[in-house]
């Protein structure tokens, strides 16, 4: 039986085109992934928050392939509304679903906490708008934004299309000595093949929205994985 | 870029299990998979039916994605109501998503002639009723069905978890030497790990819903990958 | 030679399709495997109590083949008349045969033993009357079996018929955080490829019924293997 | 399931130590083994005479197993009374265990026709008396021996201790360029690893009580893997 | 000593970081390549006729590294001045060093020659006048321009950065089914990646500036390798 | 991107055919090479001094390809003028340049430095005059000097033919037990692939021009990749 | 050039068919073995005291291929005169071809003393009369020799046959708890495959003549190979 | 047993330190190389000579170690005294060890012959004195001498020295279009690393002292590998 040892279920935005391939490269033995789309084509505030009345009848649908949990993967679209928006987010979904259901945001922050970060520098494909929102959501909950990037794009599809080493160039900008670590935000924004790179090279941990998002359902399902890749959240924390 | 070679667009039923992982294991390099689902509890001709109206919203989020194509991945699915039916959900999908659309059991048809096969025996996991529309379809279409078996099963989820030596014991105990070939039919029925091992112990060629569903989707797109196994649909007919 | 290192003889009941495989994947390099079989079908308490009488006739036939050891393959069928069985059985072989002899149930009771574990839960293929009998034995033998969990399979072949993921979650299931550790019990139960995703995932030691066998066999012999798989018992313990 | 593309039921003298492990060294992917002895100690006429009435036993706990197939694993014990005693054994053990059995001596006399070899040089570990049954049996069933020589051993252990190499240069010098081929006889002779290298070095197919056995078991068996070892037989004859 | 079997001096623009890369990826063993710079930034008809005047002083010094081949390393820099213009480059070139010298242009007529191209379609990375250029070499050589498509880049190191599927994704839509073979242009274009794939999914040989360059000079050093990938130019025709 | 980690400008002697090889082999995934050269044919005094007039239109170049950083890439052509005149060559091409230069004599300065190494043997392939020079140099900067070996070769392409077992060789007769490193200089004399042998055998670390070279520009560039050879300098101390 | 680390001069019997190949095995990289004989058929007292006078013409010849040590490699030939033979012999070897010269006897007390093994178990493939020399031989260097066995073999090439399990086998039968090692004597014994076996199986070190002999040459020579297997003493003392 | 397939005893003379080295690298699985040495240290026409009175005594005790040939390994020493000299050689050892022998130049014309070489092209590392007898000997025994080049060594070590692609040049300076192949001479010139170069680079076979020896040796031995490598000679002519 695929999925013999969990099964694991994704919402992805409609033209996210990065999410499905970094968690099956990550995904641990007997451990699959099963995707639900929500629609959105433009990183907006607007379209993200219309985004998630598709949420509920994904999650609905993932129910009914016995999945053990479902996440909400979209960085921005979990933290669009601010403080609390994700645990708002993940409650609605588990009451329609009968299955336990995290966000994206919440995965970055239990593993911004795990990793004892507290200042941060942040990389990201958003228009500053979108950052902004990101800026405040992660402050609110406490953790002091010590830089902040974007590439500025705002058709997702366009976002799905950069490179690994987009990513390495831009958290090597934004990086500053002071900060405890690195977030590289967005689940359609290549990372996970320049994870150690960066770890390597700058000698602080670096947070990327899919690996955390990984991580924080590994955690949730109880698999701790021996991983010998995708940074020290990955390596360490499990 | 994530399906820099091409884009699939996967529609799947909800309670499908089998055929992401399946599409995923086969998939040529610099192709990626992109999945939707449509509601199915059960595989049982009403539920079948019904399941085609949540198509049509599924493709258009698959188009968000821009995908290059988009596979309705479901063999009972796409032939319930007989001849012409996988064409008419074909036509429809690209109609609502603007993106090319093929179904399984278009797959599985031009396959069945690929090789050359005209009288095909046939194992199926589903129930006495869905067997009967099936064997219906597929004679129809012009293809002789000298034997056929059902595991019986009703609930879509207890079918994903038959291990793959379940389909080729049954393939096994259905096959003939009159038969110019076998047909292990539905894409949440596990066989890609087992069709070397009937081609090679049966000397007949092998055809199951996903390989058929994975070739027709890469001959459209114009991909000749060369395998070294799943078949000899996918070794020497791509 | 075959055995260079050691040669084990292994006595299954005559039903058993799973030890004999598990025995070859283990054996250290030199040490081979010889099988003989006793009478059973169905795993009852009658069945069981009934075999022990075509052991001494099977253990002489591996005294032909000039074993180092003879391991008396069964775990409900070396505890079913509770305290001291195994052990008596190990005598009697060793007095016809004239070679050293051990029992499954031997082996379970040294490897609790050796890694200390005391309270423990129990996941079986068995029906409830062997699984009391089970109970008793360990608890007779001063464990505490704080769960126990059985599939309710009398007919053997249909036990040898279960893949390696049902121990795990049945396992997962019987585990609670008072347990000191798991057994998974019966020879003819698939366990040991996910022997070591149960230690990962829930943290506590896993005994079943054919690494236990092995390990005990080992450890008579005098081999110090060193493992890298198969749970803690094989990795750290020998 | 082991052996979910079939089982092997494997009856061996009680002394023999080298054919489990050659059975289990060349069983395909899906195959298994299963064993049960027949007592023999030294490889003389009376003794191999005797073993046979310990066979059907055998046959009928492998039956306990739903064995696919019993191969009455032994050479000479299996022709020692002339032509048709290998055909009367199978028979027996078909009507006791209601399994299909055959024997090696009859997997012998198969890959003689098959290989076309009617010319044969044989090499034997045995004593001159059984080196004269076995020459005789050969001889009724319309093979020519050309030479024949053997290691003068009785003791069926002593058998079980010699290197492969010996058999390779017994082959070697017993070898003369009249003959069609090589026949390396006894279940108990080591002789897989040098197969290839006598065919390689002189030029005509060899064949060997073990090798035989399983080509003709998986014969039987409808099983037609591709070997890349162990003889012409193996390689290009299934 | 590095290059034992051929020392191969390369000419490049001064703003290319492609080629050296592609041509230590393809060279044979015990082939070294030894690299100097003419000045060159923006890829314009005026840049490119500039930078050949730099090109003299670079083969003196590769000629004292003893090297035993000269590539011009530029497409668009070996044939800006029309027909004819590669091999005056290289007659001076061989003049001034004393080292047999060959340019890219030339590679590329040649393995068009060689492939029995006479239809191509074009795909670069270079803008409208520079592409007007190169279809003009190509047809005052006999060579039918069916289709030219280019990515419009001025700057050099922009073409650097290009990904490898990109010049992928062009080759495919400039080709067309009456194309013989396609050329992908540009010594800084990378291509080397994606030539096996191209040539798989359309069934036409692909020809591009690194590789026909790596080729030519392979063949002017005498230099057989066997090449299991890089196109049908380097597989079949060295 | 080839270099989307970092791209490397290496500046070397005409007649060099030793560096290039060197650091395409060490250098780090995701990092390039870039080369330009400066004339040179023999390595005597009066030529080394001359050389350094064709740097800056080499540097400038190499800025043209966007390079990260400029490494000045010989030895004996950094220190001919003794103390100080590495950092005046640096400073002169990173003013003509714009990019961060270093060359190999700061190099070699810096991991004598970092490793402890106060007293040194020298093993180099120069005449006699070149190793004065070397000498003062490393002694003006306050390293002992305890003995010195040389080939005595003077034109360059000769040295680029030895092997690197002669530098082994050679590194081994001039060491003593006083010594606390040994320094192998000359960035054309082969040594990668002896380090290791070399500091296991003596056991002190060994430095080499360029393995110290690439140390030296991988610490400017922040990349801390973990070799798995090249020495103690190259596996501690990045 | 072969040797390029260091070339190793040896002298074996002339019926030695074993210490040759076990010295290529354990050979590191850049180290060559050069073999000459001295005549020896049987293992007796008087042969191998006529044997020494071949060994200065057997030394000169090695001198020739300017070898960097020379193994006198026999260990009853190296001790049959009692304590200090094995010096006597080294000089007279070293006078005669002005090479640095050692014996396996020699090796095998410099290696006991390493260990710091002073109670050992000694298996041989000797006579009683040549095992009576060596232990007299250990004993007078003092070293307790707790238990001996040998397999009486006279002939030096039957000794050649013996498969390394039967030291295996010797040495655990004549191991004793009291033991703090096992020595296993005879440069025509193989054991290399088996020294670990051993060692992890007893807990104790194992020291062979070849081992022991390669392990005293390289010390000589200076080379401090890692090995991962052959023994505690190569694995931790070089 | 080493050399359970067939030992080679090997006699090279004194100062060779490249043929034991080929031989073990070149030798089939089974077989081994037992070494004997016979006096020489310049390669000139009067030690050539007088190194012949050593071989007898070095084949007797090659014979101690039952070899089955003995393989006489110099090319200039058994060629001369001109053609028959090898011949009388072979006879003369055979007669003295009763074992069959062989020599190396005898093995080079066997091979000529083989590969219907008439017109050779010949690189030695020679003096001309020494090419001179060995043209005489070839032009003697049919085979044409296009050209012929040395390196004009006369000390053997030296010879020794020589890496590979010494040999590699040598041959491609000495090769012409009309030569049917190419004959590299000496036992101590180092080539087998090279054969396969030669032959892609040229398209003509490559014959080699060392290579012709074994090539000679398997074929006497009637062993009959299949080589991946080595040239045509040993991949298509055994």
């Amino acid at each position: 039986m695929y999925g013999w040892r969990s099964k694991i279920g994704l919402i992805v935005p409609s033209s996210n085109t990065t999410m499905e391939s970094e968690f099956w490269t990550m995904a641990p033995k007997g451990v699959s992934v099963h995707t639900a789309r929500m629609n959105l084509r433009d990183v907006t505030e607007k379209a993200l928050i219309e985004m998630e009345s598709y949420a509920k009848a994904a999650a609905k649908r993932l129910a009914d392939a016995e999945v053990d949990i479902i996440m909400y993967g979209c960085t921005s679209g979990s933290l669009v509304k601010g403080r609390g928006y994700d645990k708002k987010i993940s409650q609605e979904l588990e009451r329609h679903s009968g299955i336990r259901a995290v966000t994206t945001s919440t995965a970055v922050l239990e593993a911004l906490k795990e990793l004892g970060i507290s200042k941060v520098a942040v990389a990201t494909p958003y228009i500053g708008a979108v950052n902004a929102k990101e800026k405040q959501f992660l402050e609110e909950n406490g953790i002091d934004v010590l830089r902040m990037e974007g590439l500025g794009i705002v058709r997702n599809t366009e976002i799905g299309k950069q490179e690994p080493w987009v990513a390495y160039n831009l958290a090597k900008s934004v990086y500053s000595s002071e900060a405890d670590g690195i977030f590289i935000s967005c689940t359609n924004f290549r990372t996970i093949e320049v994870i150690d790179f960066l770890e390597i090279d700058l000698g602080v941990p670096v947070i990327t929205s899919n690996q955390a998002s990984m991580w924080f359902v590994l955690r949730n399902l109880g698999i701790k994985e021996k991983y010998k890749k995708y940074g020290t959240l990955m390596k360490e924390h499990l």
